[in-house]
């Protein structure tokens, strides 16, 4: 048994659940009584809040406890747009963001605002330049995460930060995947994070808003946390969080060094154990506990379900495996192979011998699915009859197109085009994505009545 | 050491804390996910929700877990009022709903929407009858608490939500306060409620939206809870929270029984210990545990402080107490007074011996704030020299002002009139309060240059 899914939800850390258990009997009066019980609850708050922002960084009036992440997000850029509407309601966000925030953008667009995704490259990372370029002067806000929570790919902050601070535009930055780790570097104007990433309780984000920061909280006003945070404060789990993130980043240097060297160790025995995948993401800027993969010619669904089975809990960024039945944006903006995705991500203290045991168990579970699609095995035989085919696989969904796609590429002469009929999302990003491994020419895709064509050049 | 403010916070039920600490250990993963602790993860979540329900009495696909009570509060009534938006902007609440609900309608009333408030009687209480003659063909929303929170009057939620339910229009009941006692009868549509209300743990709120209900929920759209909470599920807290529910409703007979008699101790005694006290509520539709009165010549702060010393924790609704220096707006709609207020709000289990003592030392508690204040101890002396006199509080707080009015009005013969110049928001409700239970006249009040004059005719 073996959980690899930290970036989603990492288990909870021992003190965790110390401080949470201690502050039970003191924390659950409303801080903002001048009994006896409410100054106790007060304390724990103000000590809570204390040890979190210097964590953070920033001064304890400056960050404000949320009820997760996701909140802390939508308050804080909804808040921060809201304050410089009168510069403008121009937002830039990058186009590997969480779904948080780019949730945030489409409400801010479909209310008239205008909203500029920043693309990244093929390892999931913006330039800074490109996003500096972006930066106009009725922008009211700019977001950026620190590091991506499907790839692990670290993000230039400190250096778009600058560029956004010359423009005298305010940086957000979704910290939700590094704050464990690190401080933010840079000189970044709002910040959020989510406790039980780093192995602190559900129920707790934190919004920091820098001193200097306009900010106009939305919504009906509620005294707690500066009018940030509606709700009774939930002070115990309040200060599970800040007791956590100071006992995770107390191990941070040592355990990063040994996650390093595991998603190190996936990221180049993968490729040597199972043919035909891609290891995406930033070999070199990246968090320490994240390494994604895709394999050819496999459904996510059913490769999750077998590492399952084998007793690995892993999560993936496939079509299959989300209720929109379109690979994740992430892998879309990168433009990477989607279908049989592959998150790893290592929760702190993950024994070696647990990621030596997937790396044995995977690639039997890849054949296995691989077996069952019919994926072909072999090179595509090269026969060569007419000079362009057409494959239609209307209906039908990732991976068959693609599978199909392989099965007669070989049936084709040098220089002749294979044509995929699809209208199934993925299509669109894994046919050109095997072109790119396998080496042959994506010519383009043409509209159909139904679906969508994809053109194949067979180059060798 | 006596804790009386239930009705603010409810100290942690032990069955709650047990489920928290259970389910601590199996609810922490992404209850989304399809591996083992995702699994395990939504079996806690689905079965928390069943219970829930079972204890609202709703199916468990209408009801959905908020962070608070106040963000249930504040997404029910977005939420319903954009479902209803064709149908016009009109939106009804009682003048005593949580300021949770107010602040929804004062945003609802920025953006252009219509607001009637519901007056109430003396005792706190809403007619159905008005509230049915204010239900108009643009009424978007209707909303009324089962039970206040201030002085536990409860309301006549089935008569109005039948009247709502004839004219179309659906009733949003914020069941905070009531939801551990029993069941809220009648025909709702929607209803909310705060677990740590009941002992259930902090971070947790209920919003139930009936089946037929149009409801459109608001801000950056989320997929979990259908939609309708935004952020990861906080499901030790979730579990906590319906097992807590599920275990104060079983003690919740007997119980409300005993904190009845207890209460009605405090009703029937306070009033024969402390000279001019007006006790408030309504004396037969009540909640169990809560009992509210208001001391003549007392400020209310320093009186919390005596009680706290004395080992005693309650709050107040008076001005001296409120960060914005006003009195409750549940006791200005009940035109009650506000000075010297003291609610008490027993918790379950709450020892009859705690109740005796804190008789015993409210009388000294009381006495001792009005020495330092300057109380008058004996009726005013009927010397009678000019027949109108004016007494200027401006600059001083509550309840000094009543306290000049009450030295001098023996000072005016009867049929003349004392005019008490006051800046004090708290005067408007108490100079008047104070009348009332002097059997002098209240004649009204004029605005000033600065500050208002109160006009009082001596009748005794």
């Amino acid at each position: 048994m073996a959980y690899f899914d930290a970036a989603s939800a990492a288990p909870l850390h021992p003190v965790a659940r110390q401080a949470l258990q201690a502050s039970l009997d003191e924390g659950w009066a409303d801080p903002a009584r001048l009994y006896r019980e409410g100054r106790r609850a007060r304390l724990l708050l103000d000590a809570a809040r204390e040890a979190a922002a210097e964590a953070v960084g920033c001064r304890p009036d400056e960050l404000v406890f949320t009820s997760s992440g996701t909140r802390a997000v939508h308050t804080g850029i909804e808040g921060a747009l809201a304050g410089r509407r009168r510069v403008g309601r121009h937002l830039i966000v990058s186009a590997v963001e969480h779904s948080s925030v780019l949730h945030s953008a489409d409400v801010h667009e479909a209310a008239g605002g205008s909203v500029t995704q920043i693309p990244v490259d093929r390892a999931g990372r913006v330039s800074p330049s490109v996003y500096a370029e972006a930066l106009r002067p009725d922008t009211a806000l700019a977001c950026l995460q620190s590091a991506n929570h499907e790839v692990g790919t670290e993000q230039p902050v400190a250096a778009v930060a600058e560029a956004c601070r010359a423009a005298g535009v305010p940086l957000l930055v979704d910290a939700a995947q590094s704050l464990g780790w690190a401080r933010v570097e840079g000189d970044w104007s709002l910040l959020t994070a989510s406790a039980h990433k780093w192995g602190g309780p559900s129920g707790v984000g934190l919004l920091v808003v820098r001193k200097g920061t306009r900010f106009s909280p939305q919504g009906p006003p509620d005294e707690r946390e500066s009018g940030r945070a509606a709700g009774f404060e939930n002070i115990p789990a309040v200060v599970a969080a800040a007791a956590s993130l100071r006992a995770v980043r107390a191990e941070a240097a040592v355990e990063a060094g040994r996650l390093r060297e595991l998603t190190d160790r996936i990221r180049g025995r993968v490729p040597e154990l199972v043919p035909d995948v891609e290891v995406v993401g930033d070999a070199i800027h990246r968090l320490p506990g994240i390494v994604t993969f895709s394999c050819l010619y496999v459904d996510g669904e059913t490769l999750l379900h077998e590492l399952d089975r084998a007793g690995f809990s892993v999560s993936s960024g496939s079509s299959c495996t989300s209720s929109t039945l379109t690979p994740s944006h992430v892998l879309k903006a990168m433009g990477v192979l989607s279908e049989g995705n592959v998150r790893v991500s290592l929760p702190p203290g993950t024994a070696e011998e647990d990621v030596d045991r997937f790396l044995s168990v995977l690639p039997g579970g890849v054949s296995a699915v691989r077996e069952k699609l019919g994926a072909p095995t072999a090179p595509a035989k090269t026969s060569a009859a007419a000079d362009t085919l057409v494959v239609d696989s209307l209906g039908k969904r990732c991976p068959i197109p693609v599978i199909e796609l392989a099965k007669v590429i070989g049936d084709v002469p040098v220089g002749g085009t294979v044509r995929v009929l699809s209208d199934d999302e993925a299509a669109r990003l894994d046919i050109p994505a095997w072109c790119e491994m396998r080496g042959q020419e994506y010519v383009g895709e043409e509209p159909m009545e139904k679906g969508t064509a994809y053109v194949v050049r067979r180059l060798a």
